[in-house]
Parts: structure tokens; C-alpha cells; sequence
């Protein structure tokens, strides 16, 4: 047999593969070449003797699957803390759509991603999905620092940033799709309605038909607030989601965002079509939206995904304590402390999100085949020892600052905290200029409260 | 006028003082010496000239109170991820109290409470109140380290660990008291009943008689879950808050930790008679115990304090992350984004905890004569930019990895997150060696699910 020569082998850690069969190697290695992983061997029963260019030593680090956010806004890190603690709609109204009619354009977008590509590399996330303005600039961004994204192109029925012919959705949909369906391996194009209450039926209809005939993701809010249900209600006399699927726009392609105030019919019919869901907990709990039924949709059969929404109203990018928000606050919801296991959240957070986004072929558990989108997290700190199960840790007391290597698509794209990818000072000093000219123009009023 | 040397100078950094008066200072200097803050300049309008033994460069980062942990179990570090995502009767009967009874002693205190004191120190806590079995062995090991703690000696109707005889509970009691009044500034005893259901009349009674003559704290869970509550009312007729209140044991020196259960003519109670709260959010999320009524408790006046619970329950110590779920939890149970703002939250975990210890004439916040704790945060990082409001960029984006420098009682005890009063590999090579103990015991059954 022909010496294997690895481009990256991983010696020694404790591995969680959240496959199937294996689920946790307590010292093991994995080999990885062609940006795929070609072995997952355990240390035990296995004398790995691979050349590698680059090899990571993992002893004392817990190696898992990068983390899949299937919801965000990148660029509104540009907002992060501009106005909290307001009600929703004076936040929406007054202060975020004001600002980014005043300030997003394709700079903002770009430097935004950025800085925000950043901040998910250093907590671990190696696929994203955003939902923006200016997508071209987020894809853009996220192939220079070679992180993996979906990238939906968003719409509505009002002109917005970089699209104002609302009358042209349906060619602009196409053309960002034809624009980046094979240009990278890094970027998947998708598409986003943002809400029922912002797209008409046609806008709907028409944005899903070109999702449709280009095999394409499609995404949406919906059922975020009780006032968006009693809004749709009113208009169409149908709840958001009996609205969407009186649409014919509910498939397994669909990606409903949010959904914190679904009933028991309106998940039969999710589950019966196969609607994803996107949950994003933090989000929700700090705009006071709602709570989402997830374990009555893991109950379905409904597949669920992480996420954090925007730093306009998370404020953080930091899925290790998303995991941890999604798993606490169900189990108080529900006065049940058995729900949202740890095990579960962290599928939730890996091959849950890279299903939603329909990559559950190429990335979310380490298994030979797979792309090597993997993380390394320091185990030997305080706040992590003793151990005794590793999902427990990795929910219940990680956090994002305890990853300390994140490959994505078989490159070494942070080691040691440091990203090798990208001019950290530079991507904070030009978002920090961005927000000293919206702190100039009065777009933050409230800067200390 | 004479000179002043300092012994600390911190210099430049945006300082959140939590002081009634000057709020925010943008840039500033805090002069420290023989324990206590001496002056907090603003850089714009004074021109600090002092000699400093240290000289603390705070550009980029934000300097505030230390973090005060008003509840915890410091030793439980031990049990980290033990038996995580169980009803909440067989987590206890089945897991925690046998692995107390089978592994708890001096030792396995003293090793805990190190641990778990670096973790502390490594998250901006500063203050702690602890409760615990050998609380000898917890102000020990605070002493060591420099950490200033309240520390309680627990007490219930059956014997315990370092405690076989509870005939004997206010001997040991009054010698716990007259053991550690006066023997470090850094260390303040007080007594702990465990709850309602684990201490008679007669025992709540002795202990708050031994509090209220020898003027220390007086602490217990109560009403933590709905159990508590219908066990307390078959057992004695009562709420446990309404059986404490004719017990006589509710008073300003009292703290009730939990309070998940109390309803309006109990939140009166607690407000007449100055009963403090310990607000432990993400433990009683975990436990599925309840969600506190926090926001109706601040508008009656009541004083609350945040606190982590012990490692079994959390499973971490990190008041950041505390901060940040308390705002969060309470906005989505209220549905009002308003509630529970960030400065409020940061209060809280600041001058609030130093109340409800009865420690606010010496800690909680940064002005001249108070005790140095002061912790700073390096803002100078991805997800803490931009920066518009730092109450914000606390509450909702900091965790505790982003505290590089650790200031207890004027001395430097971690500076550019290394701890200078520990030998931390040390500590958590002890607290492994206790987890093997235990998990080769059969005390970790899922050691990995």
C-alpha cells in the first residue's frame, strides 16, 4: 500500500465524531487530506503512522465537528449594543431600520462580515448562514478567510440596500444564484424572504420559484413575535405558517426561522412536509419574541438547528453558549430537567445545523469522507475540569474562547487562537470606524445609557 | 502635600465605576494603596502624577468592580458533569447526595474549593458566599489565594460530612463564628440552613439565634421548586417563605437563595422585612426548577444578588455568563424586552451581591475608601467591537475568559489571566485525581452516555 500522506493529522485528542457508530474516541486520531477526512482512528486499537505537513497535537483538547450557525445577520455586528433593552418595536423601527437605511452599503456589509467571520472562528463555528444585504460582500468575506458559508440573498417588497427595484426580485434572485452556485467551494447561495409581514404573497411565491428551479435553499421568519401572528392573522386571516403553506412554499427546502409561537397542527404539517427550523435562542429571549416549542418538534421528527441571529440582538456570535442557552431555558420552560439533553444540543449545533442547511453530506460529524470542518477545544483549564462527559462540558460550561483550532474544509485556519487567515486588528479598526460614524450622526443615541 | 505613593495605578482604561455619582469615566485612573482605592480620576480632567509600586496599562479595556457570587457550592466543582439532564429528585437521591457521603471530606473540600476559587479569579469574581460542608477548609483556601469569601457553615437535621452530631449544631455553629470573625480581613463567616425541608423549626431557629447574636448573615435555599413549595405546606400549613416568617427568622441579615415559588403576598413579606434574594438563573434553568419573579422583586424594593449555585448545577462559575442569561431569561418570561436592562444586570452582579452579604460599605463598587476589587476586561477583541454601550458589551457579549486582570483587597492576584496566588495545573491535577476516584468508584455511571 502507497504511504499515506496526510495534509493535517490530529494526534491524541478525545474525540466527539457525533456519527453514528463511533460517538466518542477517548484518544484518537484523524487524518485529513484533499480538505476531507480520510481516517478516524482510535489510539487503542490503531498505531497511526501517516506522514503528515502539519500535525496538531490534541492531547489534553476535546476534537469535534465545527459549529453550524444556520442563522445570522454578519454585517449588523456593525450594531452590536447600539440599542438594547428597548421595546421591539421602537428598536426596530426607531433605531435599527433608521440605521441601516442611513448606513449599510457594500463596504459596510464586507467589513461587517468580516469582523464577524472573525469572531466565529475564534468560537469555533466553521459554517454559517447569513441572511443580508450585499450578500455578494459576505461571500466575499468569507472566502478570503476560508470559512464555509451559505449565502442568502435577501428580499422584500421595499426597496433596500443594494436592491432597490423590488419589482426585479425574481431576476436579482437568479442572478446571485448563477453568480455563485459553483464559485467556490466555501459558498452556497440561497435565498430569504424575510417575513410574512415584510413579503407579499407574489414576493413569496415568485423568490421560491427560483429557489426551486435552481435546487436552491430557501429561508424565512416566521411566527417570531405573538404581534407578527396576530398581524398575519389580520391581514391574510391565516397564522404565519397556515399563511406560508396556503402558499405552497412549505418543502424540505424550506428553512423557517424562529417559529416561537407554532401550535400543535402547525408542527404536524412542518413535520409532515419536512420544514426545517432554525432556533435561536438567545435571540428570542433577549427581544422577549418567545420561546420555541424544540422538544415538541424533536418529538415530530422536526429537524432543528442552531443559531444566533445578528449581533443586533444576541449580541454575540457565539454558538458554545447558544448551546448552552437552548439547553437551559427549554428545560425551564418545560419544568422538565431531562429535556434538551446535552447530547442532543450538541447534534443540535453540528449534524442538526448542517442538515437544515442541506450539508448534511459534506460536514457536521468526523467520519472518513466528510470535509474536514473540525474544532479543537482546550480541556485543560479550570472552568473544564474534572470531566466526566464531554457533551455535558461542551454545553454546560465551554465557551467560545475555548477553542483553540478550527479547520475548515481541511486547512488550518486558526491554530492557537490565532487566525491565520486574516489582519485581526484591522478587520476591528475599520468596523470601529464604521461605529464612531454612527455614534457621530446621532445613530446611537443611547452610547452610555 | 506629601507624595503619595500608590501601590497600584490603573491607568487610562474606560472605568463603569457602579458609583451612584460618576457613572462612566471614558478614560481614567484608579490609584490604590494599603487595600483601598484612593482616588478614580478622569484622564480629561486630572493629570495623575502619582508614584505606583505597579502601573496597570488599562488602555483598551474596561475597569470595574469585582464580581460578587452571592451563592455557591464551591467544592461540588468535584462533581462537574457528574449526572447532568435527570429529574431532578433522581439527580440528587441517586447521584449528589451518595457521592457527598462516599467522597466528601476535608481534603476533598480544600482541593475543591482551590479549583474552583482559580476558576472564579479567571471569571471577575471577587467576593464569594460560600456553603459548604468543612467551611474551615473553603476559608482556607480562599486565604491562600487571596480571595475574600463569606463563608457559611451549613447546617441541617442530619449528620454530615465534618458534622456526625447535630445535637451539637449551634456549638459548632457559635465556634464556627468565633473561629473566623476577626481572622482575615478577607474572610467572613456566616451560617447556612440548607431548606425547609432538611431543617426543623428548632434547627432554623438555633442557627438564626447564633446569626442574630454574634450579628453575621443568615442564608438559605427556599422555594426553589414547586415540590419544595407542596411538601413545606403538607409538612407545616404553610409556603416555606410564610413557615420562615413565623418561624421569626426573616430579617435584613437573612438571605434567601432561589425564591422561584413566591408569590405576590410573599414578595411583600420579603420587602417588609428587607429579606435579601440570591438570584441563581442558569442553575435553577438546568435544574428545571423555576424561574425567580426578579423583576417584580426589584420593583418591590427587594435586594437580589446574582450567584452561580454550585458546579453540579450549573456547571460552571462564571458571573459573566450569569449576567447575561439573567437578562435574557427574564425579558422572554415577561415577554418585555425592557426588563432586566444591562446596567441593572451589571448592578446586580456588582454592588448587589456586596448587599445582600452586607459587605456594600466595603466592596461593589469603585469610589475612594472602598476596598480594591477590581477586575479589567480587554475590550480590544472581535466580539467585543464595536463598543456603544458597556453595560451592554458586559451583559450580553463579555464572558469571563475576557477578564485579564484580577485586583482583591489592593493586591494584583491575576494579571494578563495569569493567577500569581496559585499553582493552577497543580489544583486541577488534584480535582482529576478525586474524579478518577470517583468514576472508578461507580460514582459517574455515564461517564459518557
Amino acid at each position: 500500500m502507497k504511504e499515506l500522506i496526510l495534509d493535517i493529522l490530529i494526534r491524541g485528542g478525545m474525540i466527539l465524531t457525533i456519527s453514528k457508530d463511533k460517538d466518542i474516541i477517548e484518544k484518537g486520531d484523524v487524518g485529513i487530506r484533499d480538505g476531507k477526512i480520510v481516517f478516524v482512528n482510535d489510539s487503542k486499537s490503531h498505531h497511526t503512522v501517516s506522514m503528515a505537513k502539519e500535525t496538531i497535537d490534541a492531547r489534553g483538547s476535546l476534537v469535534m465537528p465545527g459549529l453550524v450557525n444556520t442563522h445570522t445577520h454578519l454585517p449588523m455586528i456593525c450594531f452590536r449594543g447600539l440599542a438594547d433593552d428597548l421595546p421591539l418595536t421602537e428598536w426596530l423601527t426607531n433605531h435599527i431600520f433608521p440605521a441601516e437605511a442611513a448606513f449599510v452599503n457594500r463596504e459596510f456589509c464586507r467589513a461587517g462580515a468580516r469582523l464577524a467571520i472573525a469572531e466565529m472562528i475564534l468560537s469555533g463555528t466553521t459554517t454559517f448562514c447569513d441572511a443580508y444585504f450585499y450578500p455578494g460582500s459576505i461571500a466575499h468575506a468569507a472566502i478570503e478567510s476560508g470559512m464555509r458559508g451559505v449565502v442568502c440573498a435577501g428580499f422584500t417588497d421595499f426597496p433596500a440596500p443594494g436592491n432597490p427595484d423590488p419589482s426585479k426580485n425574481m431576476d436579482i434572485a437568479q442572478a446571485f444564484i448563477d453568480r455563485w452556485q459553483a464559485a467556490s467551494p466555501l459558498i452556497t447561495p440561497a435565498l430569504f424572504c424575510h417575513a410574512p409581514y415584510t413579503c407579499s404573497p407574489a414576493t413569496y411565491q415568485d423568490i421560491k420559484e427560483v429557489a426551486r428551479r435552481s435546487n436552491t435553499l430557501f429561508m424565512t421568519h416566521l411566527s417570531e413575535t405573538q404581534e407578527e401572528v396576530s398581524d398575519i392573522k389580520e391581514r391574510y386571516g391565516n397564522t404565519p405558517l397556515l399563511h406560508l403553506h396556503a402558499l405552497g412554499i412549505l418543502d424540505e427546502h424550506t428553512v423557517a426561522v424562529h417559529c416561537n409561537w407554532l401550535d400543535e397542527e402547525e408542527l404536524t404539517i412542518m413535520a409532515d412536509y419536512d420544514t426545517k427550523v432554525s432556533h435561536n435562542p438567545e435571540s428570542s429571549m433577549k427581544l422577549a419574541a418567545g420561546i420555541a416549542s424544540i422538544p415538541e418538534m424533536l418529538a415530530q421528527g422536526i429537524t432543528v438547528g442552531l443559531g444566533t441571529d445578528g449581533c443586533a440582538s444576541n449580541n454575540d456570535l457565539d454558538l458554545m453558549q447558544e448551546m448552552g442557552a437552548a439547553a437551559r431555558l427549554h428545560k425551564v420552560a418545560a419544568l422538565d430537567p431531562t429535556v434538551m439533553d446535552a447530547q442532543t444540543v450538541v447534534e443540535m449545533a453540528t449534524i442538526g445545523g448542517a442538515k437544515v442547511l442541506g450539508l448534511e453530506t459534506i460536514v457536521g460529524c468526523i467520519e472518513p469522507g466528510k470535509k474536514a470542518d473540525i474544532i479543537l477545544l482546550d480541556l485543560n483549564q479550570p472552568h473544564l475540569t474534572p470531566l466526566y462527559n464531554p457533551y455535558s462540558q461542551v454545553v454546560y460550561a465551554a465557551s467560545g474562547s475555548d477553542v483553540s483550532t478550527v479547520i475548515i474544509d481541511g486547512k488550518v485556519i486558526m491554530k492557537d487562537r490565532t487566525i491565520r487567515t486574516m489582519d485581526i486588528a484591522a478587520a476591528m479598526e475599520t468596523v470601529r470606524d464604521i461605529s464612531r460614524h454612527i455614534a457621530d450622526s446621532g445613530g446611537a443615541p443611547r452610547r452610555y445609557p
